[in-house]
């Protein structure tokens, strides 16, 4: 039994004062989102009639580095924050690694992820210019859940849509956004035109994120007063996560180490950046050789299978175009349970680092991940998320390379949630009723077709 | 917006290496268990059958104010403890109130409540004894969940009883312990004698927490090497949640205050020894003239319309005789949702210290607990669990009172759980499906007039 440190914590006066913005400091800067009608490169100003201006500079900044977190926000964070770095030594032990395994423990926060992080900061923004009402998308929910306490935080009016499939399979989520005050549509619903054409086109459709974007950003545009969030992909959402690896630098080096890998579930890519960017300027700036690994599942490998192209974030084309690795705007993932990572783009940003060479991917089987989740949950008591049983995964094919060549590698993920209201997805992989989902080429190639000349 | 601060957090350090026993200060010690067959006061061996041998003696213990945490528990308690300190400007600022609003987070357990706080000491306690099995009963789950991971962490054999309706209800608790690697059954079952008798006599019976106590001591007496576990009730099991009030206690420090008030929600009554007893040994000691405030349910008033006799703690008649409060060990609580706070008796100590006027209790109806839940869940963003709600109403109340008197009360209660897994409550209440149950005091009569020739 150690009796070494296991939990490491900031003092609130610790807590970061500002996010970081890696854009300023990439060598090569993400391509420009275009407007898909004019092929302009976009402006900050192209993007005010749907997000607060505020985000929509911070959406494109290539200048600042340091972007101050508004102390508002500081404050809200600072219901849960900072979050716990807590060393695995129950998990360590349970595989025999020599490794040195720690994780950032985003559960804590009051909704179970590390969606708040990004919601408050998106909701305050809104409400500063007077917005009334805000509008999203969710998949399993987590998102949807933080945006919900957020909008009545700021005393905002909110609406979600959620992908029909988890409305059914999780309704403890829709119940949880329903106890914030959100209105909660299953999507594709009859509320939207986007909804309707894919309702009349397919019937009994059970739903994508990139439906659900669409009938969110229809709504936005048609109501006055009202804005859209998004909960991933972009770049300012990824920036409002970097309070995670910024917290968790300075918490590693309150455990006296450095990461030599650090690791993120991915989905489109805002927990992985808020992870991995603090980390990354290092190795930007001052040649650090850490180790950067995406972990995204098997059966929506947009990063180890996509290609990097001009795409569409939403079903309808309704989204600027973005330059990312994507398996087209029409793929239509397995129903796995990690409802998260049911997404086919990546941000701009990790796009171009991928293309770069600065990070790696490594996709993820579906029972792979349940077991380890498992591992986890019996070693360490935490019950994880699916999306996050993808960067424990990835944590344990490294810790047990080390088992091998007996290297005491540091390995950092970040526990982006838990799973106590996705436990009918655990009871599922209990029975045996989970699969790992194969993907052929070719339908990856079909998908890729359709958006080759969108550019 | 208050730039105060508003969560505090231990250093590791300072985490307590002993538990408060109050017995040890008590002027009018609690009566003694009494031996049921020969009505005889219970020594620590009559016992021994039971529980770890180590539980046996803390029981019974009228010696010892402090008693040390062992290290292995003190090391798994690093997991997640301490537990933040929370100063709710949210919800003071909800209700306009000038009293200072605190609650002990406990819910940021990995298992989502407190109970985890006895559950790994008394499989520490069982391993160290070379037991390899141990059961115990569960109503909602909490309990069950806690015991089940802790079995896992000391590598024991568990089986848990839970009651039938919430095992029905609450499907994923039963998935939680079932991933930890515990065997769950229904209770009433035909697994035991007690379980066949209830089924006999009462076809379709939906269980309550005496007929699976009753079951898993059943369980443990018959099978090898095997003990007992209880989630509250007993002496041993509120010892060990005095960590939540001794951290609290210096917590209060770092916040510069001190409490008027502390409360806990009220179902056997560890929770709520847990987090007064440490402060309330300051009432005896020093006169601090603090309030402690029982919050239970109007529908399963021990407290508040029980009678002090002697009663036993099970419906089959297993356990030892129990100086308490109590509504009869055959009274039948109604299926309110808070499923932790419907069991007929109080601790001995809490009984007796409510006997001595060192304490009051409250009960409180269930809209009003849901009611409060809510505007918590949306001033504070965490969702309480249906029996936290209790002590959360209570909170409210005393911080409404202060409204009209203009008085800063500080008011401290203990947030016991989360209630993420309990949301299908949550639906209920908004669907409008939720009573208050009505007790009439012949039905406690009846009760009480079965068990007044007990002693």
């Amino acid at each position: 039994m150690s009796t070494k440190q296991k939990r490491f914590i900031l003092p609130e006066d610790e807590i970061p004062k500002f996010w970081y913005n890696i854009q300023a400091d990439m060598k090569n800067k993400p391509m420009p989102p275009l407007n898909p009608k004019t092929k302009d490169p976009l402006k900050p100003e192209d993007l005010y009639p749907l997000f607060a201006k505020e985000l929509c500079h911070q959406e494109l900044d290539m200048e600042n580095a340091w972007i101050e977190i508004p102390e508002t926000v500081r404050e809200y964070y600072k219901y849960w924050r900072s979050t716990p770095l807590v060393r695995a030594y129950g998990l360590e032990k349970a595989l025999g690694t020599p490794a040195h395994i720690y994780f950032k423990n985003e559960s804590v926060s009051p909704i179970g992820s590390h969606k708040l992080n990004s919601a408050i900061a998106q909701a305050y923004y809104c409400k500063e210019e007077g917005v009334s009402n805000i509008t999203t998308e969710t998949g399993a929910g987590q998102w949807g859940a933080a945006l919900s306490y957020a909008a009545k935080v700021f005393g905002l009016e909110a609406a979600v849509y959620q992908v029909k499939i988890s409305y059914n399979q999780k309704p403890y989520r829709r119940s949880i956004m329903q106890t914030f005050g959100a209105q909660v549509t299953p999507s594709p619903s009859m509320s939207t035109r986007a909804g309707k054409d894919i309702l009349t086109k397919t019937p009994n459709h059970q739903g994508s994120l990139g439906t659900a974007i669409s009938e969110a950003i229809e709504l936005a545009r048609t109501t006055p007063n009202c804005k859209y969030t998004l909960g991933s992909v972009l770049s300012h959402v990824t920036l409002h996560q970097t309070i995670i690896g910024l917290e968790a630098e300075k918490q590693m080096e309150m455990a006296g180490e450095y990461p030599d890998i650090v690791i993120g579930c991915f989905g489109g890519g805002s927990n992985f950046g808020g992870i991995c960017f603090p980390f990354m300027r290092h190795t930007i700036k001052e040649g650090r050789p850490t180790r950067f690994i995406a972990a995204e599942p098997s059966s929506c490998p947009k990063l180890t299978r996509g290609k990097f192209e001009y795409d569409y974030a939403d079903e309808a084309g309704y989204t600027p175009l973005l330059p990312m690795y994507t398996l087209g705007h029409n793929f239509a993932p397995a129903n796995i349970h990690a409802g998260g990572l049911r997404f086919h783009g990546a941000g701009v940003i990790v796009s171009q680092l991928l293309k770069d060479g600065l990070m790696e991917a490594m996709d993820l089987p579906q029972l792979e991940t349940f077991e380890c989740g498992c591992l986890f949950a019996q070693s360490e008591g935490i019950i994880p998320a699916p999306e996050s049983c993808h960067a424990i995964a990835a944590a344990v094919r490294e810790a047990k390379k080390c088992i091998e060549t007996g290297e005491e590698k540091v390995i950092l993920f970040n526990l982006s949630g838990h799973g106590l209201i996705d436990m009918a997805s655990y009871d599922q992989y209990f029975a045996g009723n989970l699969v790992n989902h194969e993907l052929k080429d070719e339908d990856i190639e079909k998908n890729l077709d359709e958006i080759r000349n969108l550019q």
